[in-house]
């Protein structure tokens, strides 16, 4: 049994103009892992492979074609969790490298490895400087970050950047007028466009022929964000979720993404992936989880719009394999594959007509 | 109903000698954050001052006194979690601040007001350069990182650094001489000393005159890490947690520290106090939580000895309110007052004979 599923880009908003190419990266990155799966390579490999090849794209919002920061550079999230051993790697406000997860996958292999000298723990997560500095210890290669720049990150940040200086500079001048009465027109005229809010985070569950789970994901955060904002991509429990089949548990992983915060808030990998388990119907667990977990918690009851999506494999005892997505965004990308299924398949999931982004939750999934 | 817990030094090995400086420190921080909300003070206020006294200590790994990374340099971890609204804000890997506990208060209190301009949402955590950047953009003032630097701390720095320098030396030998049988008596007698195994985390938890709950955490991380290395203090469900009161749910908070990863990947402040509202005994979904989630853990299954400490209040339906404490390390400091007991009371709790740490847990608890 061989599956390999990605997404890319994750939950968001995607014009139909863009669909064809997302279409053709979910595509190509399917088959890619496939032909590993095939030789027999593990689940944290392959999805290594997955998400590396989605953060090569210029398309997503990972790696090369990341958001850029408020500074105008780039700083990516990223992690991996794997099913068996139950290891979780994480890097966080990375720059300066090509590929986010593959430092992740490192982090996880060292924990599957020997612990350190003198009995010290192998670090889960690396943030900032000191995880570039550990990927260069450990053989990474790293480059300048303006190499992860691409011409419509920085068009995006241009635009972004203009309307917030607008806006500051609004603000410094009613700061000098306090009597004057407030004017919401430039702020409404400055509001972030539908098209720009793209997410475009990416995700991968791979589960091998060993029936070993992993998952990944990757991000390159918010446009205009504060620099060292670390986001659900390299946060325990919210990004992805990885559990192998145990005896009386099935097994799962999942990956999430959306409004970082409403994702780091709900643990949302974490809590779609317990709902699944809990439930013999997949569906149902996914569904309770967004009700209950996302669209009904408390942990977001100040937000008006609850912004997230989950791709997740469900590994039923009788070893069938289930796909299934589920999102709160206009849409989100999915691709999965398998032994059974031979060729790629890939679905631009969207809102059901008279769906409300943020209110509303749409759910979708397949046998494969 | 006026409570204020400080926990300090948390979860470790406390030699006899220095107990007396740290019940001091801990009745001192319980006086002073207790006048504090006689005077009306709110739950996430006086819950930063509690972790800045501690924090300000050169007897505790946070803040000043912190353990040193193995370039020699100090990063802290610091969150803090409010249960009103379930707002939770941390700081990882931050360096050049006397007092990281007040950057995760003040992006506590952003997320309490208004959004950022054009819809933008208030980051939960930041990390490394881009954390102490934003710190001095918020007015927290800076310094020079050699100011945390204690004498102390520059010694078991030493020390460790000795030893990993001989061991890796030995390592890169062995590289050489393949064939050479391996001795394990330098690396036995390298093991890092109990004495200089102490974590001495820090963690406090509040609750107001109104009933509000904050709870928060503050760490050096351990010895020698990796630069970069996030550790639960600053690490989302892992070092802190807070719930106010609802209908039909118990208020609680809860602060944990130990062996770092181990916290981290049971999400151990999280899932006590998830564990505690689930019982109408607190004491007995404390050892729920230590024995099922934390030493049965399955995401704990290849450590040898699990450790970790967890301070909780729980606010019952009668407005009757609880301190507990538990613990699988040999001891944990622990100081609580309120308006019923009028003193600081502190207990230097111990692990009973015959129990082993990481393998046994003790538990005790306090109407206040």
């Amino acid at each position: 049994m061989a599956t390999a599923l990605d997404r890319s880009p994750s939950a968001g908003y995607h014009s139909t103009q863009k669909e064809d190419a997302y279409v053709k990266l979910c595509k190509s990155t399917c088959l890619k892992v496939y032909h590993l799966l095939e030789k027999g390579r593990g689940a944290v490999e392959c999805v290594t492979e997955a998400v590396k090849c989605l953060e090569d794209s210029l398309l997503t919002n990972a790696g090369a074609g990341s958001n850029l920061n408020i500074d105008g550079s780039v700083e990516c999230d990223a992690s991996i969790m794997e099913g068996k051993k139950l290891v979780f790697g994480a890097v966080g406000g990375i720059s300066g490298v090509k590929n986010p997860v593959e430092v992740s996958a490192t982090l996880v292999n060292r924990q599957l490895g020997d612990k350190l000298s003198l009995g010290r723990l192998h670090p889960c997560v690396l943030v900032g400087d000191g995880a570039k500095q550990w990927a260069e210890e450990n053989g990474i290669k790293t480059l300048e970050t303006r190499h992860l720049i691409t011409d419509e990150a920085r068009k995006t940040y241009q635009s972004h950047k203009r309307k917030l200086d607008i806006v500051n500079k609004r603000d410094s001048s009613k700061k000098m007028k306090l009597t004057e009465q407030r004017d919401d027109k430039t702020e409404e005229s400055c509001d972030v466009e539908e098209e720009e809010k793209i997410q475009d985070t990416v995700g991968a569950i791979v589960m091998d022929t060993s029936g070993n789970i992993a998952t990944a994901v990757s991000s390159g955060g918010i446009s205009v964000k504060q620099p060292g904002r670390l986001g659900p991509a390299g946060t325990y429990g919210a990004g992805c979720w990885a559990y192998n089949q145990r005896p009386g548990k099935s097994g799962v992983g999942t990956s999430a993404s959306g409004s970082g915060e409403h994702i780091m808030k709900t643990l949302l990998a974490r809590e779609s992936a317990l709902s699944i388990q809990r439930e013999d119907n997949a569906s149902l667990g996914l569904s309770n989880c967004f009700k209950n977990n996302f669209l009904e918690s408390e942990f977001l009851e100040e937000e008006d719009d609850k912004l997230g999506g989950v791709l997740a494999l469900k590994q039923n005892e009788g070893d069938t394999v289930q796909v299934l997505w589920g999102h709160t965004t206009d849409s989100m990308c999915v691709g999965y594959m398998s032994s059974l299924l031979k060729k790629p398949k890939v679905v631009m999931s969207r809102l059901p007509e008279g769906g409300i982004p943020g209110k509303s939750f749409t759910m979708s999934g397949v046998s494969i």
